[in-house]
């Protein structure tokens, strides 16, 4: 997908807009609104051999919820329109909506709508409300020079449930990683707390690769990042299934679908991130840019400089 | 589509929300917010052959407004999900969003955000967002015996135009159909206007044809109607493309895609509507339930009831 060259275009032809484009919230202050929209399409996002539609269901909510988890929101109404060839089975429309209302019950928000209707491919649109009742929601501009680079779980371990998944190679061991990739945890209590208590973070969601999300922070803020590849937090059973170090690099930095949040944000927030109990983890800092803005991760005694070039190559489209 | 089917299914599995389930637009009275979600798909919904990029932008916002509409809302902020295949022209992309660019100029609505994803066909998700200002939304629950039925103008020219598209058979004189079909008109002023005068008007769309518009205001306010099918506004050459009466009676009742409003409001509330120009037409009363809460429609020496299986038999699927 070329979709920055796609933004390009689009900015271009909404200008007034412009601002908004590529984000992935929209906050309209006058209204405290918060506004998301993702879309899953079938054999683009996910097989239907791989996901059931219970936790279809649920990952269509939650990619939604990250969205807003990132912006530090309160998530409250969803709309889903569900697009599926005629010949569904009945199964499949009550599994899927019993995963949607599972999830939505835990996270406190309610279906008010939406649309059905008849596609070639099961697509799956969900667009999300929330508010940023009293406090300005983050974004991706905020990170200072100074400041800590925090994450808050795990990287690669959706990306290892793909590969069990797609090569059938499931054990006890490593159900944990598919249950990464069908059914990740939005992190809206952390994102809310890094933003009471930061006020002012840089902030996204790793739904597109860690590497993404730090370059991203990083060009949008004008800053450059030192990151320490051993202070990112995985599983080491990743090792059970990596080919060698390399690839555990590749998928923690670019093997994507991690609904971990990704942010940078003051040593005494940090402290005090640390003391809430919130489960944060700093991996670097920020830095004054002294050439292109974007994220050098130390990888034993190599420096890799993350640019866009380097993204684009190594970016996992898992069924692009 | 078996979309009441589908729906029952779903109002089962998710009960908290049986109450939005099915409805074009939710309204959420604590934040006086009116949402609205509708999803347009390739070779189901459009064809690339019979409506241009531009006027699938415009369309693909036109039929969300048409649901604020009916609300009688006051529609404000868009969030745009669009999927195409990677081969995609450019040339698609900058007209399509000239199309959403001048349509959301045009009442003043604001793109805020969405989703760019690859997929197999064009795709196109869009979530409205409206408040009611001050106004308590309409619904189709509204109706009351003696109501006056109202249509804010004509039936069955969405369907000639695509009886021209499909068929090749533009005359100058017949583009207005063509008009009618890709650049529907959203009537956000005369749903607001209905609003205002009638206060508790029964409204809807007619999106899916006048006979499945009357019908569930019908089921919903427990109603039966009397519609006089000689009132019914269309435009009188549709008889140089349907073969006899009958056809056209079917495009008009049945032809759907027609985005006029379709609604019930007292008698002294239609005469200031008429006062007040809004071009509203009355084709009919409301009267008890007698038997089935439908509509009945007099065409010619018969009266015809319009009930569920005559309309599943007859609503015209434009491409499903």
């Amino acid at each position: 997908m070329k979709e920055d060259y796609f933004l390009e275009i689009i900015k271009k032809t909404l200008p007034e807009s412009a601002d908004f484009i590529g984000d992935d919230t929209a906050y309209i202050a006058e209204k405290d609104l918060i506004l998301t929209q993702d879309t899953l399409i079938e054999d683009i996002h996910f097989r239907k051999s791989t996901i059931s539609p219970y936790y279809l269901g649920r990952k269509s909510i939650a990619v939604n919820l990250s969205d807003i988890a990132a912006a530090g929101g309160v998530p409250a109404y969803a709309l889903i329109s569900l697009s599926m060839p005629e010949n569904i089975e009945k199964t499949f429309i009550e599994e899927f909506y019993k995963g949607v209302h599972d999830i939505c019950r835990e996270y406190e928000i309610f279906v008010v709508g939406g649309d059905l209707t008849k596609s070639f491919q099961i697509t799956i649109s969900v667009c999300l409300v929330g508010f940023g009742n009293g406090l300005i929601p983050a974004g991706r501009k905020n990170a200072k020079a100074g400041d800590y680079v925090i994450v808050t779980g795990n990287f690669g371990s959706s990306r290892a449930g793909f590969e069990i998944l797609e090569n059938h190679l499931a054990s006890d061991t490593l159900l944990k990683f598919v249950e990464a990739h069908v059914n990740p945890i939005p992190r809206i209590k952390e994102g809310r707390k890094i933003l009471e208590i930061a006020q002012t973070p840089a902030l996204m969601d790793a739904s597109d690769g860690l590497a993404d999300a730090l370059s991203k922070i990083c060009l949008f803020s004008n800053v450059e990042m030192r990151i320490n590849f051993d202070d990112i937090p995985y599983d080491k059973d990743l090792s059970l299934l990596a080919k060698n170090e390399e690839e555990i690099f590749k998928w923690i930095l670019f093997g994507g679908e991690d609904y971990e949040l990704v942010g940078t944000v003051s040593e005494q927030s940090y402290k005090k991130l640390v003391d809430s109990k919130i489960p944060v983890k700093k991996i670097g800092v920020v830095v004054s840019p002294d050439n292109l803005p974007c994220p050098y991760v130390k990888f034993g005694n190599k420096i890799i400089k993350i640019d866009a070039e380097l993204i684009n190559k190594e970016l996992f489209k898992h069924f692009l």
